[in-house]
């Protein structure tokens, strides 16, 4: 170890930024010249609400107001404090959690809460528990720190619920991890887990003494009568929950994330202290953006009549989608029930081609679709698509796709 | 080294965020709490344009505007490509300077950039060259990346020009800084360098194969007749400049930064390579705020306009507030010519008081005037006040100030 860090970074840049992958957008710059030619491209690989629903009016009238107001000073690090109450309050109705403000730190987006995250408890060599497939930003964060992640992951088989065989083992094989990190509803997959599951991680936790991360940004985009959040069945767990305003307030642009760590044990206090001094370092996020989602969130009618013209769509969308790619002849998806995407098997056996890097490339060059692989979420052999756009250019896509599988058959 | 590294992360939080100080607002809660018993805080620590003179009408506009029209969805990380081009074009008109919206990237307030640059070269051990007195901020991300800051400074005898005497010393020390910092004009001191002291500078950075990277953040915020720009005379040496809206726009709770690096060198490739996956990393800035600060920036006669009326104020505020610090008999500040600070030197050997800490402490708690100590810019024995308000405020606030020192008085 001693003979590795010593001029392991000769160069000018880190190591850990040099390994850093961009999977979001490595074919962006195909994509771009593709559409340079005055050619369509359908692009399916950004789960962005915000793009093919407006952001509600009531919330683009407060972000308004709050300019013309002149809030436009710098907050605390931490965030509007009406807006961390708000937060709370939320918590309170939808899943009868009970914390204060001071359990809430507004971060520029959930992805800096990541950030925050891995900064404040991964340091060289140490782990962090991912289950595979997960949301691709997951990793880069404790790369950075040079941290090691440990793979588990969802079993397909049983509709994507939590592999516990794998759990076992990856926590077995040594290295104690920080933290273990799930996105519920999941990203990619669309998919989220039953209170059986979340109650038998819990007890996992308890049993290894895992801090547990949950990701659950797509907490309202539900098909099912209710989703549990951890807060819900954590007794005695320390967790932490990442929420925002991106995807249940169609507001991806503003970068209002939430990151909550109510937890009165040592490993809470300690990690709010940290995120506390984390977000005083980079001084503030963005000012009236923080005003405006806080009205978004007071305003609970509107945000209710919103969600009943907005959510049959996105689930009609995502129903479609998956079902045209299950009848595709070449692709397979466990059918997702949250969020807003189908995260499907390729079915090499059918195809002459390699792997999901070849598919989603050659894909775009050939047929004019972007999709993402799913090497990028932990997962070879499957690819993501989005399904937030209207049904007939879903319809489009999946007939390209069908198009390009059909050209690359056996 | 080896010893130090095996176990030193023992605790749940990493040693690098423990060690994190937070001295802009290390006295927040005392203030509130004089505050909640109905006093009124004279606040000269936080430097926000904003707070005391709005943001300009036409950006406030532009901003509704975008979010009315529905400018809310993700943008590429690195940012808008029409407000980066911008950036490079103000650069073009104000310094001759010449290069593309490649170099530029648009973060999160100009500290993101502070954060992108130490990810990017500084791993554990790795150094970087700072010149006391600087802005608080360049030293956190150091320490989180366990980099190690090697210290210069600037010599006040000669009205805070660089003190190359030292910095040779620095340099002839041992382990190959990365990169030199410098903040021009400088935040806490308020002085600008002259061109023959950048040329000096650059020319040292040359002998010594350094990466210069210049804060000039404050560059419209000057009494002198031009500001150079380290771009400017930086022949032959790679540099990157870190800007934004947040001075020169008014528009602190914006968060917009520029981080420009235009080099075609080896070094200013990568590091800009190293800046576009970071930006990547994290999604995008806040959206609606970068098409407010492309119009900003684009309708330049009204920038102009908004100036004349402004920079006589903020210029007759600091002249006022450095000529009663001066006159005050305990405190001593080289005459200001930028931004909105003055840097003075208590005279410990009149007060009975032991160092600036205890100063800014009991100064806050009894005669309820917040300023920053200069320790907290690397300089111990110093006081930072923002001159932003109002004559009569700045008046009050230092009338306060004499009182307090009279009633320490030895």
């Amino acid at each position: 170890m001693c003979l590795y860090t010593i001029g392991r970074n000769m160069g000018f840049i880190t190591k850990a930024v040099n390994d850093v992958e961009d999977p979001l957008t490595e074919s962006q710059a195909i994509a771009e010249s593709i559409e340079s030619r005055g050619n369509n491209v359908i692009k399916l690989n950004m789960g962005d609400p915000a793009k093919y629903f407006r952001t509600p009016q009531n919330i683009i009238d407060a972000y308004t107001n709050a300019l013309q107001e002149g809030k436009t000073s710098y907050l605390p690090g931490q965030g509007l404090m009406e807006l961390r109450a708000v937060v709370a309050e939320r918590y309170s109705d939808l899943y009868r959690l009970r914390f204060g403000a001071d359990a809430v730190t507004i971060t520029q987006g959930a992805v800096e809460a990541l950030d925050f995250l891995n900064r404040s408890v991964i340091s060289k060599n140490d782990s962090a528990i991912l289950l595979a497939p997960f949301f691709t930003q997951y990793l880069p964060y404790i790369l950075l720190q040079e941290g090691v992640p440990l793979m588990a992951n969802y079993d397909e088989k049983r509709g994507w619920d939590i592999n516990f065989e794998a759990l076992e083992r990856t926590v077995k094989k040594g290295k104690k991890p920080k933290y273990l990190l799930l996105g519920n509803p999941n990203n990619p997959t669309g998919t989220t887990l039953a209170e059986g599951s979340l109650r038998r991680l819990v007890e996992f936790a308890n049993n290894n003494d895992l801090f547990i991360v949950s990701d659950e940004i797509y907490d309202e985009i539900i098909q099912r009568d209710r989703f549990i959040s951890i807060g819900q069945v954590a007794s005695g767990v320390p967790y932490m929950i990442l929420n925002g305003a991106s995807k249940n307030y169609f507001a991806t642009g503003f970068r209002i994330g939430f990151s909550i760590i109510p937890g009165d044990d040592k490993k809470s206090a300690e990690l709010r202290h940290a995120f506390v001094k984390l977000a005083f370092s980079r001084l503030s996020t963005n000012v009236p953006a923080q005003h405006a989602i806080l009205e978004g969130m007071a305003a609970k009618k509107e945000h209710a009549a919103f969600m009943q013209t907005v959510l049959p769509k996105i689930h009609g969308r995502r129903s479609l989608a998956a079902k045209l790619v299950n009848e595709s002849g070449f692709l397979n998806a466990v059918m997702p029930d949250s969020a807003f995407y189908v995260f499907a098997k390729i079915d090499f056996e059918k195809l002459n081609l390699k792997d999901d890097r070849e598919f989603v490339g050659l894909l775009l060059k050939e047929q004019h679709v972007q999709l993402t692989r799913g090497s990028s979420f932990g997962m070879e052999g499957y690819v993501r698509f989005v399904t937030l756009p209207e049904e007939s250019q879903i319809e489009e896509a999946i007939a390209r796709v069908k198009k390009f599988c059909k050209n690359h058959e056996k």
